[in-house]
């Protein structure tokens, strides 16, 4: 029996973006990483496969400037005309495996926010990438990937943490206030390291 | 028995800031609000009952300015001692009871951010301070007060929901990863509501 | 768009039932109920409005005997001929609207359980059908009936709470543990009241 | 900063047994695996590591007959006694390590409840001692072990989920009802096999 996909309530900002096939960063996951790693206006961030984009206009949105990488050049594509739909033009993009290395080694990022297969690869070069006290943060589908990013980073960043995120849309009538029965439980976990 | 109370992982920002009577807003909800709402670098905010400042502070390292009332003169005080602590000089503080009136009547806010008793009484106030498309956030403690506010608001807004953030914790180890036993598991609840 | 309805897990026991109208009590709530008045081989039953009998059979696999109520002809005949399609003949059903009074009187039942939209009606007949230590519990789907019956309870049972209990479902893969994306978030409040 | 264990409302029945080292098993667990393994007072059940009793106590009070192994003898007596205690004969104990081997092998168990460091060295006895349509469930602390039971399982059982149980608990005033601010939000994972 099919039900109806709960309402994401995606903000205007979202709602005019195309979707594409990678899997979008919700809002909910979006705002705990603005949230628990306080970045703001004046804050620059490195983001590690960006898929169509969806992530990339939340955190433009709010940051001085977001450098982008993909190696998948129509994700690319999709994610630079969906910026370009929102007039964000503080991002710059990048076509290329983050695996083979990546240029911006001058410690001056504030968040390295990776979404990628595995994580655990690219934890020293977010190292260099990093500000004393920056944020790498990994969103990790999977368990095993969370584990591996969150022991590794261990190693390398002072304070390391994970946690997963669920939110939960209540119904109000005049005597009726209730939860709703069916909702998304899950996206991913998310590993914070910070440096 | 007691046990200990969970890391709140408070980002860098929060955990300079004094903590005064008030319940801080947790970083959980003050990203989810950032987030659904999608306020950004340009964005004006309108915050009624800024308490110690908590979400002040992360609202204003944000957006472009934040408007901030307070009845309370201690809080307040607080409250504008812990923005300056932050150098976050785009706020303005008034010391004023918002169920007697609210100066911002030009509707240039992009959100009116509620943490009131009674919250269904401004909202008039908060069509009148708020752009089309803006947002009133009513931050919740009781489902009593989420009710009232849910069900005056879709009167008068086009797009209403409620929502309650949860975060979960979890450890790593070589064999053994799993949630944290003990956590948080309630703030408060948010009720949206758009213009 | 549309997604699959979680599945449910139903235990071959309630596999064999026939849905009626009425919303029916998934394991969860009943193994919670069980669970947490302590019932057993030996404990005696009052169900106060019983719908199709999903409860019903729940509670009459394992405790000696059940006494249902429901004033809803269609749903006592289908909660009958459920309960006959278990052999499960340690049940006694009366059509009867509980409102108007219940027989049993003589403090001889270990757990009284309501499905009711007003519960906080049967208080005292619950108190007149329970043995000392007895539980009444009262499923409620909305907010508003949980806090009457809770603050009701309050004044005439000895040990009284309200709890909701959630399940999530976990995917594994070689490469990939993981909660499921949707699933069913809610299905009501129980409260909890021991004489 | 400490703060208060959460209430986890024991029923009677567990509320007069002594605890020991091992974890114990809470009702919201022992429920969801009555209720969704659908045994009765017919049942037999097969207890692999029954630790202190407290699932033990659960089972005997609503099954017809439990065996339970454990291989540390402080613990079965301690279960021993807590058993005693509550006058639940129909419990059978076995000083024994569960790898070492499995006397019950004549398929005429309802349920094998595995709460071990490997659960999933004991599927195939567990295939041995369970009737048609029987379940294997394992509580599993770690995610590890959940995932390689559930694997393991898949290639020999015919029903195979893993599922998390969460309670939450409320609080009720005149105006006021909103969950507690802190609780147990973490057990085990369950995972189920249905031969």
């Amino acid at each position: 029996m099919p039900i109806k996909l709960p309402e994401f309530h995606f903000p205007p900002l979202l709602k005019k973006l195309k979707r594409g096939g990678p899997a979008m960063i919700h809002p909910k996951d979006a705002g705990t990483v603005i949230a628990y790693t306080g970045i703001g206006k004046t804050s620059r961030v490195l983001e590690l496969g960006c898929g169509s984009g969806f992530m990339t206009a939340q955190l433009a949105n709010i940051v001085f400037e977001v450098v982008c990488y993909d190696k998948r050049e129509e994700f690319l594509d999709l994610a630079k005309e969906n910026l370009k739909k929102l007039n964000l033009i503080n991002t710059v993009f990048k076509l290329k495996d983050v695996n083979e290395g990546i240029e911006e080694k001058n410690q001056d990022f504030d968040l390295v926010f990776a979404d990628l297969p595995e994580p655990q690869k690219i934890v020293d070069a977010s190292l260099d990438a990093l500000k004393k006290d920056g944020f790498l943060v990994g969103y990790c589908l999977q368990m095993e990937q969370a584990k591996i990013l969150h022991l590794d980073c261990e190693k390398k960043f002072s304070n390391v943490f994970t946690i997963e995120v669920t939110t939960r849309e209540y119904q109000a009538k005049e005597f009726g206030f209730r939860p709703m029965n069916f909702g998304l439980v899950y996206t991913a976990f998310l590993v914070f390291a910070q440096k």
